[in-house]
């Protein structure tokens, strides 16, 4: 028997609201995405209370002032999505298996409200702090039946295998590996293609230092297409990140769209711009606490900038929201014990001492040598007081160092991470600008995305015709194993990619 | 440094907004306030998913649709609350701390909306599915430093000791134990105060039959105030139920609102009523998804139907949130795994199996009929398929069978449990009716507690100055030891008190 009758649909719902009102339908000229990575309920509380007990005061996030609903996340083949398939719901507004890079569940290419609205006249942009090959900003602008394959995702980022060119006008972020030939040192690549040569012939201009960036913040006119790659890695956590080396995702937000904005200024289209605080996400998978709410910190900072900025202005939409949970993050365990002020004295996170650490073991250190590095330099600056024997050895034991240092400090402060992985819990929806009260309520990943093309009066669908189009390309992204499925319901990969910068949490 | 400037506050927020739509500003003749406690983020994507699978299909949750925002539910001197400081942030606005009803963090009592609203001429009612005196019924109508002292409570509920008189016209719960004299069998009282008699003497009608509950469905007008207490402890979870001894909480809801409504017709002012789904919150202590996810259903049955009333007239609000998270809940442990199915073929909730189980030591069972009603029934009933020797082994030895069920059926769905009390994660605030969309956003569970006072225009501070001017009250809801303290973060006795009906899961 059912319990409930069917529920109606909520587009039906938003058109009765938008009915009722009797008010004209206005569209935003430009839209911001901003994608907060594994950022779940628990990550704001614990953001927050830990801001308010530093601070000493009782204020709310700038995010919590945005919020205006929920989104659930799952993806055609599991309930708890992992980044590429919910990437593409928002992007492709289709529900999609696991891994996947904007493609469906049949690897069929689908268009993303990036391309369409390339292909419509706006100028588009993609800042992120993780490799810009990654799940998430990869599934707004190629297509690949796995989210590993990010040599090819590096390929038609730069349109050199994309059949609609390059579809990104401005890219800032991390992973300049994928783009160097195999014979450079640190490349991630296995082939002999230069992509950032490439890239440059067909007319992109490419900065790799902070002094590049600076020339841009400036406010010197560059060109577009434009891409930015200080790292060959993932950027720097926020807490980690040394301002003379990489820009913070604040400044390359605000670069991004003062960029955007001139440059489309004289056209009859706005820009689309996607933004994502990519590392929240990994600093939970590492169940370290410290890189996790400085990676918050800076996110909420980039939405109250953004905030400010539409609300400076009456054409531009804002809509922020994580693709899932991460960590499986609880506050207060054991015994309603929740204290942040045990990540008070923090200095770096914990993958920066793991990093450290490993770096003494490849050198050959003897045990006290290591000892010491634990005991009065790591535990110190991490924040580990009073450690017990037991748990310094413990952790010398431990197969990662950076887990081990999250999992000791979050014990301290009442923290619980449950899983290396994602897990189900609807996210919250914020926006702001433009039509944000229409944004009020419960939402499927895929009515948001497929709400956001509407806003700019784009057509995925089309993008998806000219996609399917090309024989070789749709040949091009499929599984290479005959006989392989692209469901591929190991996620140890997910990790593993993540952290690639440290080694030492892989688990496969 | 400050990262952030300091926010506005919300009522500013809400004022400017509700100034620049320029409507005029309603008020709700009646208000509806239903409390599903313990009802973290993780329980609502829970249910649904779980109705999904049940149902093959992929619909959303009445509450889904309700969905307006969210609550921020940090206690005084903790930021993980329980239920008693959280009744007493909605009902009194007021932070307090852990285990205060209706009290102040100086132990002096609060004027609650409940109470205000009496004295303003409403119509007032509490319909609940634990006893009526545990802690978030009691903290909107009875004052004392402790949530343990339910007797005191019980006392307040009918009048016989609160300061304004019986305050609750209609009342409906679990709890008649604390209102029978210690010669009664089961009372729970250590004194010879004979609760019900008072009560009737001073006008009271009293129910405790399902028969005397049919009666009034069936429309025979009762006359108020009146009590209905089917049960010497808490009512029976949802999946629990026998229809034939108890009515279900949305039975008793609507049973309530049609009295209440023909009640105060005649009158200047509506009602106000409090409703809980009280054991969402128990389930979860417990680790028993099957009890969690079927009071959940049943919550949601209650507010669809509340929602259909307050959306067939124009006069009345319906406001919904949790008072905080229970149990730590995450979905998907370990990797990405949330197998909703796995709970689809329990009969009951994991209490009732330990209660049974309990039986069978209580009479002195063999061990091998022991073994033979955990594989043959229990586990069969409960949903646990293919135990291995280790299971069955642990599960025997286990300090609470029930929790050692819930543990099992959670790990083969994928439902991790962080802890046995509560945590810090917001909730979600659900609403609908007149002027619904006025609480969309975050809010701090005491500015909705202001919010609902504010909306049936009455006076908390004077209710608070009333309930003061009584020296004797004060005196008797003080603390007994000079010495003592009421800051008790001794948390035990919230799993205690919640489940004396299954001793199992008493951990003192």
């Amino acid at each position: 028997m059912r319990l409930f009758a069917p529920t109606q649909a909520l587009a039906a719902v938003l058109a009765l609201a938008a009915a009722a009102t009797g008010e004209p339908e206005t569209k935003p000229r430009n839209l911001i995405f901003i994608l907060p990575d594994g950022y779940g309920p628990a990550s704001e509380t614990m953001a927050r209370d830990y801001y308010n007990h530093v601070h000493n005061e009782t204020t709310i996030l700038p995010v919590d002032e945005m919020a205006v609903g929920l989104v659930r996340t799952k993806a055609s083949d599991t309930l708890v999505t992992d980044s590429a398939a919910s990437a593409t719901a928002y992007s492709c507004g289709i529900k999609t298996y696991n891994g996947a890079i904007g493609v469906d569940d049949e690897v069929r290419p689908c268009g993303t409200v990036l391309e369409a609205a390339k292909l419509a006249g706006y100028t588009t942009g993609m800042v992120v702090t993780s490799r810009i090959t990654h799940a998430s900003p990869a599934g707004f602008a190629a297509h690949v039946h796995h989210r590993d394959h990010e040599a090819a995702i590096a390929e038609q980022l730069v349109g050199y295998s994309h059949p609609l060119g390059p579809v990104v006008d401005l890219m800032m972020g991390g992973g300049r590996c994928y783009f160097l030939p195999q014979s450079e040192p640190k490349s991630c690549r296995s082939d002999d293609l230069d992509l950032l040569t490439y890239a440059h012939n067909e007319g992109f201009t490419i900065g790799t230092t902070r002094e590049d960036f600076d020339e841009l913040q400036c406010g010197a006119v560059g060109q577009l297409p434009y891409m930015f790659l200080p790292s060959m890695g993932h950027l720097d956590f926020e807490a980690d990140r040394r301002a003379d080396r990489e820009p913070s995702l604040s400044e390359m937000a605000k670069t991004a769209i003062a960029w955007l904005e001139r440059e489309s200024a004289g056209n009859d289209r706005g820009f689309f711009l996607f933004i994502e605080a990519s590392r929240i996400d990994h600093a939970a998978h590492m169940h370290d606490p410290v890189g996790h709410v400085h990676d918050i910190f800076e996110y909420n900072k980039v939405m109250l900038e953004v905030r400010e900025y539409v609300e400076s202005r009456d054409d531009t939409t804002l809509v922020s929201a994580a693709d899932h949970e991460c960590g499986g993050l609880t506050l207060g365990v054991p015994d309603y014990a929740w204290h942040p002020h045990a990540l008070a004295s923090s200095s770096h996170s914990a993958a920066y001492y793991g990093s450290l650490w490993d770096e003494y073991v490849a050198q050959g250190r003897s045990d006290d040598d290591k000892r010491r590095l634990l005991v009065e330099r790591i535990f110190r600056e991490y924040g580990i007081k009073s450690p017990t024997e037991e748990e310094i050895l413990t952790t010398i034991a431990a197969t990662s160092l950076t887990i081990a240092l999250g999992e000791l400090l979050s014990a301290r402060a009442g923290i619980h991470w449950s899983t290396l992985g994602h897990t189900a819990v609807d996210i919250t929806l914020f926006a702001a600008g433009v039509n944000h009260h229409k944004l009020y309520g419960s939402w499927e990943n895929i009515q948001l995305g497929q709400w956001m093309a509407a806003q700019l009066c784009v057509d995925t669908e089309d993008a998806t015709v000219r996609l399917n189009s090309n024989a070789t390309f749709l040949e091009s992204i499929q599984p290479s194993e005959p006989n392989g499925t692209h469901h591929d319901h190991d996620h140890s990969f997910m990790l593993a990619r993540d952290h690639e910068r440290y080694d030492d949490v892989r688990r496969h």
